[in-house]
């Protein structure tokens, strides 16, 4: 009776891809245009998947008010019309890749599904950089 | 050689949020707008997937007309244009949430997708309740 | 230098169509399922386009994030997770088709538009009710 | 027999919304998170309208092939993964909202169409910034 | 009170571009892969818009069911699963582009819209060859 | 830290399913429209998935670029404005279905993945006939 749930939300950022430890050159020969000095963005589509047993009284497996909620204010609140490299706290140090990205969003709410709802935990998380790029988690 | 077949139908429904065990009170708190005693609506989006060997002298997992034609016949003719807390046999003394929604819907397909095909059975279904909340059930 | 802006909001409701002036059999036969007395139901999609010429200082034909909240508080807080033959007032006395909803909008819309940009007026209204059908309305 | 041809196109570009006339506390009180300093970014998608009447020999208004190429070579690869404010040549001293943006990409486009086909000409550009969000310019 | 309202029906077929006028050079030359000797095809979708007052009885400009079957009966039966340059009458002598088959599309529907509506009258035809091309037409 | 990469691709091709030791009588009731001697067609969507574990220099599991390239090199030039049973190596003898030919994209894509990227494999191809009918392989 394990039934997925999900939410999509979204939000808008800048970044570049660049490796501090590499030429000016090596980081355009392996990054390209995604190397801009001076930035380039998108709008990044998020999807967030939780698993668990409908609640008898709801019908629920969590409350999708308090799943958007918990997204909107533990994610996209702190990346939204906002630069990934420069004002992102848990993406300094690293490259900002929509790889790291979803690993780090992982990360944030993994312990906090569980408090939104009696039966739900985290399941995966989907990362559209482009609608014809994107990248999927499951911890 | 397991390969996943997916067709894609739609339905148009009304329903509600509202557990009558509890009051307004708690169902306007716990539902909110959900719970609107006229009713709200919408266009729900389902994908049923099955998974075979594809027949030597069809190509074919499953002919995809007689897939749609189950998922027609079987689903969106019971709930398409209904309420679905009012007018659908198999929801009665349920929650008309998408969870308990797509629980059904499993239970009348698991044993008829067998009948159109040589080996398929049913792997997945989607149900989209709007284009940013969908839920998933594997059985 | 006209420029044209839209902003894409939704809202789920349901609804029926149903010509009380009628028997129960001619509002079956015209409407069809359309006619179900227990209601069915839609997510609607609605772009409100305005017209005007950019601002210098802002380069703004109007602030879509005034232009949004303009179409959620004088329509969608209004529809959404609403029954349009019951719940809603300008709707009252009307059959409630796409057409007429479009038009109650538009008599909403057509003088506030002015109120939240120097420049703008309203344009069109394009509203959704599939992503098979929709209506288009420029007053 | 005047037929209406689009092509679709995209870019991916950083921007930021600040007018430098003004302080930082009008431009986040006016603009919001769009003016935040470290800038962010879209998925801007383009849509080029010309018309025409067809080739007898072709049945072309335009070689869409050539339309695409039109709209690659002097617009998405001058602005695609860059700065709208700070690397595009013709948004210099402009505000870089799609508004001005699109005005832009009409004088660049408005006397090359000619140049593509024996009787198409510029209709109208359409440009979203998001997928709730876009312009529309026909000169 | 003039109200547009479009239906959205798709059909899938093969064809190639080639005049028979030229040589194989030229037709690969001008047509490149669509000169494909052995065809190709595409999943059109058409959308048809007409327009109308809102009949006070029903609400409808047109009945959106009767604007289906029109659609369905005289254009996507004759098209869909067929090839554009040897299946379809009245295509034959003509280049098989969207140019070509929206200038026949809107010939056979135009006289037909009005006998489905007290007030409906043909607007425009559009014509989605891909996501990314598609032409539209206003007769 | 295993992440899931997707990349979309797309192509247009002519096909037909007919079986050869089968009468015209039985193709037409096994398969219908779809046995049409003429051939009929589909824009293809493609989407590609690997997995590994991002490449700390990079953040990539892989360059999408060099999967995008690989992609096109590798199928979509293959089967571009194509006719699938009749100009395409890999398909020669086989039903011309999308499950036969995703496993054959498959076959072509599983050794030449790790050639791009130091941790990738090849996860799944999932390919869209129409926007409602599609299949997903897995090895």
């Amino acid at each position: 009776m394990m039934v997925f749930v999900s939410r999509h939300e979204h939000f808008n950022a800048a970044h570049k891809l660049y490796n501090p430890n590499w030429s000016k050159e090596k980081n355009d020969d392996v990054f390209g245009p995604c190397a801009n000095a001076n930035w380039h963005g998108h709008n990044f589509e998020i999807i967030v998947t939780v698993k668990g047993i409908p609640d008898p009284d709801t019908g629920f497996v969590v409350d999708l008010k308090r799943l958007s909620k918990l997204i909107r204010t533990e994610i996209t609140d702190k990346v939204d019309h906002k630069n990934l490299n420069l004002d992102v706290d848990f993406m300094q140090g690293k490259m900002a890749s929509t790889e790291n990205l979803i690993i780090e969003f992982w990360k944030i709410l993994v312990d906090k599904v569980p408090l939104i709802s009696k039966s739900a935990t985290l399941h995966s998380i989907k990362l559209y950089e482009t609608p014809r790029n994107y990248v999927e988690y499951f911890g």
